[in-house]
């Protein structure tokens, strides 16, 4: 169990090498590629099946100059031959010269074949909140 | 499989109506109450375990006067005993007596133990952005 989380751990740091690196050959790499792959970019719709979850790379990686990751893992659970992670991204990108920090929340599934986990699913999300004791604002909807 | 799929959009359902009904006791029956339960609500750091979980529910019961849900289900996939439901949510409140809309991008994960699907992980996150051909905006992150 315990080497089962380090070697997912190991995915999800190739995930977000090859995000980080903006290479599409890396992203192949560390999704299944079949039709229920899914992927929920922050602010995004759903993208479903490994043909639209490449293209949404594609697009990021072609209007992205650089983007520098700090992921901290929250947690890790494995499930047999699943497992899920959250974690939180601090990302860091240009904007036409102009320096643009954020922090995504992001949940990642893996699953595991023949002693390979590969991504299935990955959802992030625009975190906003410092102070999560307060309740939940209409306005976090909006 | 299909069958699977129809059990696994029930819980789905029952999981919106105990939202809609601000209703924890509902919410109690479609958790399994485990300490690796995990939700993300929009904005929000992430909610570990059943104990903070279902704390952040009494949250935003305790917050709420009244929510209505119009739930769309974007696609179910089954896994064994494992399954996850990426789905859209439109949603209706009231913020000191002003109608307040927004949607949210879902991925909600359920695990079957003897039988019995139940929630294992919910991730809730705004979604602003209408033309889903249109590369990320830094300010997504933002």
């Amino acid at each position: 169990m315990e080497d089962d989380a380090q070697e997912v751990q190991k995915a999800n740091e190739a995930f977000y090498a090859a995000f980080e690196h903006l290479d599409i050959r890396q992203m192949d790499d560390i999704w299944w590629h079949d039709d229920d792959v899914k992927c929920i970019h922050p602010g995004w719709a759903p993208r479903l099946g490994w043909h639209q979850v490449r293209d949404s790379w594609v697009v990021i990686f072609n209007h992205a100059h650089r983007m520098d990751f700090s992921v901290c893992v929250i947690e890790i659970t494995v499930k047999g031959d699943f497992a899920w992670i959250v974690c939180r991204e601090q990302i860091a990108t240009s904007d036409d010269g102009r320096r643009v920090e954020g922090t995504v929340m992001a949940t990642n599934l893996f699953e595991r074949r023949e002693g390979l986990w590969r991504m299935i699913h990955h959802h992030g999300s625009p975190y906003f909140a410092p102070d999560t004791s307060l309740p939940m604002a209409p306005s976090a909807f909006a």
